[in-house]
């Protein structure tokens, strides 16, 4: 028998349970399927006395993160901290300068620094893997970097904030406005302690940057992802889409141009038919578009205990069987920083605006979109009792450029009552 | 740079031409993803001369693919000859013998031969692979054995035949009768030479024997799945199902309960608006429930050129990486032969019966239904200009049991003028 592969957690929220229970629960049955006798040596978590429902007295316990993946009785450093810097990224570092192997569920830190760290992990001969990273129980990750691996990927699409996807459908399903069900969100814990990195998309949005990475061979570049969030979403563009036959996703597009790598994380409206338009609450779907393979949908759970530790867990089995694939599926020191492109693909779009009640609004509002050739297909103004009144648009299709240009005039009329808002009608 | 990963390619049909169009078109790409310059090597197939739009005369030839695995200048043996028996399997044998690892997409010779293929590939060291075996281009091989390595699964389920997929969409869209279609999809090349491999649900039943084994780490026993074709659904069937709100699908069932392993690969009901009834034409789906991860669905081509090629190179990828998985995910040598189950869960049923035009038909009938215990929930008899009547039923939940004792006492009653048809409704 092989020598054991000794694991040390730093940790114990939700995840690291979740992957202390699977190696407790079935010992056999990673030993039989990675061949190795797998084991955790020593853990690390802020509170030591807090009761997790698991046992945790026969592993060495760390205050410090740094300290336990400095230790030279583990072979895999799981870190489960989360945040882009401080300890997380720190106790990484150490993990791999004192050579390490690393598996980590933490989108922050590889969006914002995943290519020196990277780079690092090669320069030691390590590996990171990041599974529970992108969209939980999905096995996306490697499905992109190996199961397609033959592929020139075209485009990648998704859903992959549960927490985003779990408030415009309580919305929709209970016609409750949005800081209503924002409320119950974090009443349910669902929201990052800083909620703007879920419903700012920017959670969402790290996750796209790090699959762009692998699917393009380009570096990651957060930066690069055009991010808005869903907090401007109103019940009542949830109601008019639905009308329409279209729900409200915060959906990610990633996609290689001639021009360069398009990235984007904002809500759009998607056919309430197709498979996105189904998604509901917490679940993520990721589509992948291959050269040769076609379309690619993968649905499944995208947070929690258990989907999240399963993806940590496959990570380790594969360390295990001694598949040491590069961080982003080839060389980091390879990749090169992508070239930022603004999507150029006309898409109809939803527009509403919030107009004073005053003689001639409607007709300002018009001329500025007829200047900038968006050019109407459906209009609705709803009755209100309110000084203002909300006018809904559907565009025919328009350059996002030529939608841009005439959502920055349109406060010129000075007709608005409050910040207009557009949102693209994404045909998936 | 290491030395080359050199290929040597059996068969050159669809699939094999299409690997040849990826190695040829993606060649600095494949280095760059997997650490080796990827080179065909020598090919085989029946005939020489055929146009196949792809350069072949760089490559070695031989005609017989047993001489082509011998040889001593190729890495990777790649079978795409087909066939359980025969040549497929000498030239598998043989690579195998001489140390070669083997990518195949031979579901047929994997669910009757994978135990012993499996045990000679891991006493010589060589590895299987066999991605594109079953739901064409669906990473679902890898996403089984590795994404999801942390998780006892719980339950495969799948329509993973594209050719009854497509023949049962047909039927439903356009109207038509089981012939009609049949001879549509041989016009179009989309049935086996031998076409009960298709509709007869053996192809299919092959693929879903491959996934129980990898799941629940048993030996391949597709003699115990239990198989029933679509030559016996008809039209009258699709209609009526759908105005129930169902679609009728081929649909893989392999679950290991506490008797034993259950696999059964068979028409089925499932509600239209589910993702697997809106499944439309060749594409495939597979539904995968592990204990920690819940479940996760995968949809894409499962059959084709493009995704087809698409699982076999990411298979020689793997290997170019030094991904060296067991066959089946752990050690062939300790895999046991699975108990056989048949399945104890109740389920509503569809029943059509063709009744003779004469008193007291449907009250013999009726009967026999109680008596074993089935009791019927819905009961429509069409109008008909024919001397028989078509009586279809829908029971409350039964056991399968009690249902196939009823479905075996039916004939008795001397009143059906063909024999009874009973589709399982299935809760997906």
């Amino acid at each position: 028998m092989s020598k054991p592969l000794r694991l040390g957690i730093a940790g114990l929220g939700t995840v690291g349970t979740g992957v202390v229970k699977i190696v407790q629960r079935h010992a056999e049955l990673l030993k039989i399927r990675s061949g190795l006798d797998i084991q955790i040596t020593a853990i690390s978590a802020r509170s030591r006395k807090k009761d997790r429902g698991v046992r945790l007295n026969e592993f060495a316990w760390e205050d410090d993160p740094v300290t336990l993946a400095k230790r030279s009785d583990i072979d895999v450093f799981i870190e489960l901290i989360g945040g882009s810097n401080g300890p997380a990224k720190a106790a990484v570092e150490a993990a791999i300068a004192t050579g390490k192997d690393v598996v980590t569920a933490n989108k922050a830190m590889l969006a914002l620094h995943g290519q020196p760290l990277a780079e690092m992990a090669e320069t030691k001969g390590c590996v990171i893997r990041f599974e529970a990273a992108v969209a939980g129980g999905i096995p996306i990750v490697k499905t992109l970097t190996e199961g397609l691996a033959g592929n020139q990927i075209r485009r990648v699409m998704g859903v992959m904030n549960g927490t985003c996807n779990f408030i415009l459908t309580k919305m929709q399903a209970e016609n409750l406005d949005y800081n209503a069900v924002f409320a119950q969100a974090a009443d349910l814990g669902y929201l990052e302690a800083d909620p703007t990195l879920d419903v700012g998309g920017i959670d969402a949005g790290h996750k796209l940057a790090i699959l762009a990475s692998i699917a393009f061979g380009t570096q990651i570049d957060f930066a690069g992802v055009e991010l808005e969030g869903i907090e401007k979403i109103t019940v009542e563009d949830i109601d008019h889409a639905a009308d329409m036959g279209y729900c409200i996703k915060l959906l990610g597009v990633a996609q290689m141009t001639g021009r360069g790598l398009e990235q984007r994380m904002s809500p759009c409206l998607v056919p309430a038919s197709s498979p996105l338009g189904q998604l509901e609450n917490a679940t993520n779907m990721v589509v992948l578009e291959g050269d040769s393979v076609g379309q690619i949908v993968m649905r499944g759970p995208g947070a929690g205990e258990g989907p999240t530790a399963s993806a940590v867990i496959a990570d380790v089995i594969d360390i295990a069987r001694g598949n040491r694939l590069p961080t982003f599926g080839q060389p980091a020191s390879g990749l090169i920083k992508p070239t930022r492109a603004q999507s150029l693909v006309p898409a109809p779009y939803y527009l509403r605006l919030e107009l004073q009640d005053k003689p001639g609004a409607l007709s300002k509002i018009s001329a500025i979109l007829a200047d900038a050739g968006v050019s109407i297909d459906r209009m609705r103004q709803y009755g209100h009792d309110k000084p203002t009144a909300p006018v809904l648009i559907v565009t025919h299709k328009v350059s996002p450029a030529a939608l841009r240009d005439a959502m920055a005039k349109l406060p010129d009329t000075g007709v608005l009552a409050a910040e207009p808002v557009s949102i693209r009608i994404e045909a998936v």
